[in-house]
């Protein structure tokens, strides 16, 4: 049983991480894991929140995302499509597809992420997947790198 | 992107199903699976709601449930603690312990479940299984079955 606190979203003994280690190609985002697997289940539950104009990282990996989105609103890039995302929609991001979250709306963006524990490192995109990906005005304007 | 309605929780394109086929052992809930499994993720995503006064049923398996309440408020069984529980809870369900939601504060309770694709069937208990559950006042006051 791990209570959520009432207070902004965190919960008795979860930890707030910096979402990534090291780079500028994020933006006022943290990450908290909320179950790291365990018992017959294989996977880790994540909670994601950016702060108003804040974003994830333009990647994408081999791995899926399963992600609910329970704070808040923004817009989301999953393959070619830029889509808007409130509460409790359900984004699938399948293998190897480019994705972006980013909190457009002026308020915080804070989501639910199941993945897979064993998985791969997420790739960046290289000069001519920027190129495929700006091909697309509303994609263009919407991806930061 | 499974989009969420925003009146009541329902989702685009998911179906609302009875909690279970049969049974009297449960009250006033339903059932919708928001993901079936599916890429490298082996575990099935549903939602759960029971209305006020509902529940769920009393029982028991090897799998293990991971729950987020996103709706309401209630309270729960897990072994032999009664909890009360609140939106952004977060439930474990151990393999082999006895539980049981109930929607007491006048309210909806929803949550989110993530259980495996491929699990076990759940046990109900047995007199014996009451005997031992019944012993506890507090245990024997909540439980419905």
């Amino acid at each position: 049983m791990i209570r959520h606190r009432g207070e902004g979203f965190t919960w008795d003994g979860v930890d707030i991480h910096p979402y990534k280690e090291t780079g500028t190609h994020f933006k006022s985002i943290h990450r908290q894991t909320l179950f790291p697997g365990g018992y017959d289940l294989p996977v880790e539950l994540r909670y994601f929140e950016m702060a108003a104009d804040g974003h994830s990282t333009l990647e994408q990996h081999q791995h899926a995302h399963l992600v609910m989105i329970i704070r808040g609103s923004g817009r989301v890039l999953v393959g070619d499509a830029v889509t808007e995302i409130k509460e409790h929609d359900l984004v699938h991001v399948p293998p190897g597809t480019w994705h972006q979250f980013r909190a457009t709306n002026g308020e915080p963006l804070g989501f639910l992420c199941v993945v897979n524990q064993e998985r791969d490192r997420p790739q960046r995109p290289e000069e001519r997947h920027l190129e495929v990906l700006n091909a697309d005005p509303i994609v263009a304007e919407f991806i930061r790198y």
